[in-house]
C-alpha cells in the first residue's frame, strides 16, 4: 500500500528512515527502562531518583513519538511493537528486581550513553539526506546528553 | 534484598502480585500496540482513529504506573522491561506496516477485549486475598471496557 | 443490531442492565429537579441554596454519562428521553411556581433519599453479578449521601 | 406569591414569558435528545458525532438556564420538569436503541430545525415586548443555526 | 480640542452621547453603593449577602468601562469623576454606618430598581440614533435585571 | 450543490449573504493589512503601535470566521481566498516598506474608517432581512469603533 | 448598633479609624480619577498610559477594599459614598473633556504625590496605637510610591 | 439533636461509626506527625524528606475531610478534636526537637504502618455493614500503602 | 544537636521562640476546632459556616507553617504534636456533637478572640528582639481580625 | 529609509530575504485556503476535516509571523499585503464553492505539497547565506510535512 | 538630571538609598553565586541540590528587582552592573570549577549568613529613616532566613 | 575532579566549550545590562522600554542557563561569577544614573549588536566540532536578532 509520497529521493530515504526506525527503537527502550528503574529503585536516594526517571520518560515518550511521525511522514511505517524494541534496542537489558539507588544511577549512565552514541551517528549520517531530520536527531541528542550530564554528575 | 513488608499472607501476596505482573505487562503492550497503530493507520477515518489512540495510550500508560507501584508497595519487585512484554504480553502480535483504518478498529477490538478478560480474571482471583488490589482491577476493567464499547460502536 | 459484545453473562447482563437503566432515569430526573428548584426557590437563603443546587446538577450530570455509557459498554443502549425519565423516576413530582426556601431543601431531602433508597438495592443486586458496575453505583451513593447530609443539616 | 416586581406590562410580560417558557422546554429537551444520540450512536462516524453531540449538549444547558432565569427576572416562575417537557418539546420522539450515524445526524438536523423555526418566531413576537428577552433569542439563534449547518453539512 | 470623528450625525450623537453619560455616573454609583454595603452589612445573612455583593461590583465595573469607552469612541469625552457622581446619580443615598442584612437587601432592590427604570428609558431612546449603543444598553439591563430577581427573591 | 438548507426567504437570504460576503473580505483584509504594518512600523512608538497592531489582527481574524460561518449557516458558500480580498476589500491598499509610526497610526484610522462606513451600512440593510445577522454585525462595529477611537486618540 | 469588639482602646481606636477613613476616601477617589483620565487621554503616548492607568486602578481598588474591611474589623463602620468621596478626598479635581497625554501624566504625578504624603503621615500616626493598621498603610504607601516614580519618570 | 437519619440499620452504623471515627483520629494525627517531622528533620536527605512529608500531610489532610464528612452523612457526629487525637491515635508519640533524616524515615515507617494495620482491620469490618465506606477505606489504604513502601524504599 | 546557628542573642532568640511556640500551638488548634464546626454544624446557615470555616482553616495552616518554619530558621525545633496542641492551646475546648449554626458561630468568635488576644501580645514582646519574626506576628493578627470581624458581624 | 543594519553580506541578504518573502507569500495564501476550505467542505468527514483545517491555519499563521519578523530583523521589509499574495503565492487557486470532505483532502495535500517543494528550495539555498533562516525553514518544513502526512493517510 | 522627588528628607535618604544600593548588590550577587553552583555542582546529593539552588536564584531576582525599583522611587538610581556587584558585594568569591554537593551547601550557608548579617543592620538603620523601605528589608530578610535554615539542616 | 564523560574529541571540546563559556559571559552581562536601564530609563518612553527590557533580560537569562548546562553536559564546568562576567563580556560598560529613554534604545542597539557579532562567530566555528551546540548558538542568535530590531526600529 502506497500512502505518503516521499519528499526524498530513494537513497535519502533509505539513510533516513533507518535513522529514524533505530531511533525509535531506542527510545521506547529508553522510556520502558527508566520506568522500570522509577518502580525498582531503593535507597537513600530513592525519591530523587524516582522522580528524575519520570523526566527521562517524559523524554523519550515525547521524542519517540515524534521520529515515528517523522517516519510516517517520509512514507515508511515505522515499527514500535514489543517484540521490535526487544530485539533491536541499543540499551543492554536491566536485570530485574530491586536496584539500588547507585546502581540506578549507573544504570541511566550507560542507557543514555548508548543511546547518545547511536543518536550522534544519525546525526553525522543525515545531513546531506535530510536536514530536517537531522534537525530533530539534534535536538533529541541536546536532551539526552542534558540527562547524561545529571545522572553521571549524581554519582561523581 | 528484603525491601518493603508485605501487608499480606505469603499466599495472598503470591495471587495478588501474580495478578499485578500480568496486568502490568498486558497495560504496557497495549501502549505499545495502540502508538504502533496510530502511527501506522491510514483511511478516511484517520484524524479520528488516531486521535483516539492516544486516550487508549494515556490510559494504559496511567493504569501500568499503578500496579507497578502496587505491586512494590506489596513488596514485589515488577517488571516491565521490552522483552518480559514482547514474552508475556496477552495481546496478539500486530501486523507491521501501514494498516487501514476498518483494521485498525478490528485490531483495537482484539487487544482490548483481550486484556478486559484476563483484567475480569484478576478482578475474581484478588477479590479474598487484597481487596485494595481488587479495587484497583475494577478501576481498571471500567476504563478498558468504556474504549471497548467505543470502537465496537465505530465498526457497527 | 447487534453492537456490543457483552463481557457478562444473559441474565449478568439483564440485572445489571436494569440497576443501570433505573439509575439513569433517577439521575437525569434528579438533575431537572434540582434546576426546577434552583430557578424558582425563594426566601432569606435564596443564595446559598441557589448555588448549593447547581453543585447537586453537577453530581446528577455527572453520574447520569457515567451510567448511561456503561451500559453501552455493556450491549444494552441506554434510554434517557424525557418522556422515559417522566414515567419511570423514583423521585415525586415537584410542584410548579416559586418555591420558599423551606419547602425547597425539604424537596431535595426527599428527593436525594428517594434515590438512595434505589441505588443501594442496586448496590445490593449487581456485586455478584458485575463489580465493576457495582463500584459504580458506591461511587454515586457516596456522592448524594453527602448532599443529603447537607439538605438535612440545613432543615436541622 | 408575588416575587419579583417585572419591569414589563402585564401584556407584555404575557407575550414574553410564553416564549421564554416554550424556549426552555425546547431547550431542556434538545439537551436530552442530544445526550440520548451521543450514548446510542454506532458506525464509522461513532467518535465524530459522538463528540459533536456533547457541544450542543453544552449549547442547550447554558441556553435553558439563562432562559430560565430570564423568566424568573420577569417575575414568572419558569417550569423545566420532566413531564413538562414530555408534553410540550417542539422536537418529536427519537427512537430508542441503537443509531445509525447517519440517522444520528439526520434527527439532530431535525431536532436543532423544528427548535430553530419555534426561536426564529420568538424573535418576531418579542421584539417590541422586551429587546432584552429578545436579544437572548437571537443570540440562541445564532448558535442553533451554527449547529444546524454542521450536521446538514455532515450528510451532504 | 477635536479627537475623535463621531460615525454618528449631531443629533444622533448627542442622544446617544447623554444616554451613555448618565448610564456612566448611575454604574459608578452602583459600583460604590454595593462596595459601602458589602463593607457595612451585619446580620445572619452577612457572609452570602457580602458576597453577592461583590458580583453587583463586578458588573458595575465591567458595564461602566464599556459605556465610558463608548461614549469616547463616539467622540465624546465621559464624565466619572465623584463629584459628578455624587450630583448626577439615580441612586438614592444610602445611610452610614452598620446595615442589617434585611435592609442590605432592600437597598440593593432599590438601587437596582432605579438603575434599571433609567436604563430602559435609554434602550427606547437610541435604538434609531444608534444601534450599537442600544445594544450595550440591552446587555446591561439584562445583567441588571437578573441582580434585582435574587435580591428580590431573596427578601420575598 | 445543496448542502444548507437556509431559514430565510430568497430575498432575505440575498441580502444578508452579500453584507456577509462584503464584512467577510473587508475584514480579511483588515487582519492583513495590520500586520502588513505590524511588520513594517518604525519610529519610536513602534513598540506600542507593533502590539496595538496585533489586537486588530486578533478582533479581524475572529469575526472574520464568525461571518464566514454565518454565511454558510444561511446556505451561501463563503469566499475569503486572497483574489477575491485584493479585488473586493474597501480598505485602500497600504504601501510596501518601512512605514513610520505616525503614518502607520493615520493608515490603521483610514482603514478602520472604511470598515466601519461599510459596516453600519451593513446593519442597517439587515435588521428586516435576519435580525440574527444584524446582531452580528452590531457587534462586530462596536469592536471596530474601540479600536478606531483608539488610533485617532493617539494621532490626537 | 454594636457589632465588632475592637481589639484596641478607645483613643487608640479613634486614631486608627480615623486613618482608615482618610484613606478609603483617598483609595477611592484615587481609582475614579485613574478611570477618568484613562478614558479621556489622547496624544502619542495614549496606548501607554491608558494601560498604565488601569493598573493604578487595580491597585487603588484592592487597597481600599483592605483599609474598608480593616475599619469594620476594628468595629468603626467605613464610609465610601460617592458625596463623602467628593466632599474628603484629597486629590485636587481633575477637569473634565480631553486631555493631552503630558497633562494626563502630570495628574498622576499629582494626585499620587498628594495621597502619598497623606498615607506617610497615617504610617506616622498609627505605628504606636495599632502596628497591624500601620503595616496596611506602608504596604499601600510602597505601591503608591512606585506608581508615583513611574509617571514621575515618564515626565522627566 | 436527631440531624441526619441515617441510611444504615442501628447495628451497622454503630459498626461503620466506629470505624470512621478511629480512622479520623488516625488520619488526623498522621497530618500532625508528618507536619513535625517536616519542620523538625535534619540531614544530608532534610530537602527531599520535608518535601515527601507534605505530600503525606495532604493525604491525611484530604482523606481525614472524607471520612470526617462520611461520618456526617451517616448520622453520626464525627469526633477530631486535640484531645481526643492525643488520646485515641494508634500513632506512637514521636520525639520532640531535631531529628535525623534516618529516624524521620523510620518514623514515618511506623507511623504508616500502625495506621495501614488498623485500616485494614476497617475494611475487613465494614464490607457487609455498608459498602459505601468499606470503598473509602479502600481507597485510603492504596494510598497509605504507596507512601508506606516509598518510606521503606528510603531506609533499604 | 546543634543544627541552626540563630541570627539573635540568646535573650532575643528565647523571647521569640517563645512566642512563635505559642502561636503554632493556637494556630493549629484553630484549624483543628474550625474543622471540627465545619463537620458538626446543623442549621439553615449549614452551608455558609460550613464554608465560612474552611476559610479559616485555610488561613490557620498557612500560618502555623510559618511559625513553625520560622521558629526552625531561628534554631528552635518547634513542637506541634496533638499532645501538646491539646495541653497547651489558648482556645476553650468546644463540645462534641452537632452545634447549631448560632453557637457555631459563636465559638468561632470565642476562639478567635483568644487567638488575637495572645496574638497581639506577641506583637509587643518582639518588636525590640526579632522584628521578622514580629512582622509575621503582625499579619497573622491582620488575617485573624478579619475572620473574627466577620464571624462577629454575622450573629450581629 | 535605512531602519535595520543586516548582519549580513549584500549577496547572502538578497538570497536570504528572496527565500523569507517568497515563505510569508506562500504562508499567508495557505492560511487563507485552509480557512477557505475549512468553512466550506461538507460530507460525512465535514467535522474531522473542518478541525484539521484549523490546525493547518494555526501553523500557517504563526510561521508566517516568524518569517516576516525574520526579514524585518535582517533588514528587509517584509510585504504580505493581498494583492502580493495572490499574485506570488506557490499555491493553485482553490474553487469557490462547497467543497466535498475527499476533495478537501486533495486540496489540501496539493496545497501542503506545492508550498513544502519550494520550502525545501530555501533550506537549499540559505545555509551559507544564513543558518539562522535555513534553521526556521527547517521547522517549518517539519510542521508542513506533518500535516501532509496526515492529510495523505486520509486519502489512503 | 533630577527625575524623582524624594518623599524623604536629605539625610533620611541617603541613609536609605545606601542601603538600598547595598541590598541590591548582595541580592545580584546571591543569584549569580546561586546560579554558578545549580550549575556545577556533583555528588549524590547533585538533584535535590541543584533545584534548591533555583529556588535560591528566584529569591534573589525577585528581591533585587523590588530594592532596585525602591531606590528610583526615592530619587536615587540604582546601580546593578557586573563590576560594581563584583566589587562591593558582600559574598566572598566561590571557586572555579566542580564542586562537590557537601560544599555547595557549605558554600550557601556562608553566602546567605553573609547577606543576612548586613540586612539585618539595613533593617535597624533605615527604621527611622523610612520604615517602607525597612518592611521590605524585613520581608527579604525572612525569606534568607528560611533558605539559610533548609541549607544548615542539610548539612547538620 | 573528572565528573561529565564528553561525546567529543578533545580539540572538539577546546572549540565548542570557548564558544560556551564565551557565550555564557555574554548573555548574563545582557542581562545585568538590560536590567540596569529597565531601572533607570527616564523619558515619555519610559514604560514602553522598561516592559521591553524585561523582555531581553527572559532571552539572556534563558539562554544563559541553557549555554551552562550545556558546557556541564560536555564536562566543562562553566563559570559565571560576578568577576568574570565584569572581565569577560563583549558589552561595553554601560553608564551610571538615569538614562534618556532616546539612550537607554540606543544603548540596547549597541549592546546586542556586540553579543549578535559574536553569537554569529560561534555559530561558524561550532558547526564542525559539535552540530548540537552550534544549534543552541543558531536558536540564541535568532531571539536576539530579533530584539536587536525592535530596539533599530524604535529610534529610526
Amino acid at each position: 500500500m502506497h500512502v505518503v509520497k516521499s519528499p526524498l529521493s530513494n537513497a535519502a530515504q533509505k539513510t533516513v528512515s533507518d535513522a529514524l526506525q533505530g531511533a525509535l527503537v531506542d527510545l521506547i527502550d529508553l522510556s520502558l527502562v527508566a520506568k522500570q528503574v522509577h518502580w525498582n529503585v531503593v535507597g537513600p536516594r530513592f525519591r530523587s531518583v524516582h522522580l528524575q526517571l519520570d523526566e527521562v520518560v517524559d523524554t523519550a515518550r515525547t521524542h519517540s513519538d515524534t521520529v515515528a511521525e517523522r517516519a510516517s511522514a517520509l512514507g515508511v511505517p515505522p515499527d514500535g511493537r514489543a517484540a521490535t524494541v526487544a530485539a533491536k534496542s541499543g540499551i543492554s537489558v536491566v536485570s530485574e528486581g530491586w536496584v539500588k539507588d547507585t546502581d540506578a544511577v549507573e544504570a541511566l549512565v550507560a542507557a543514555l550513553g548508548a543511546v547518545i552514541t547511536r543518536m550522534r551517528e544519525r546525526v553525522a549520517a543525515t545531513g546531506d539526506a535530510d536536514p530536517v531530520s537531522q534537525d530533530i536527531f539534534i535536538g533529541i541528542t541536546a536532551d539526552l546528553e542534558k540527562h547524561h550530564w545529571m545522572f553521571q554528575a549524581e554519582n561523581a
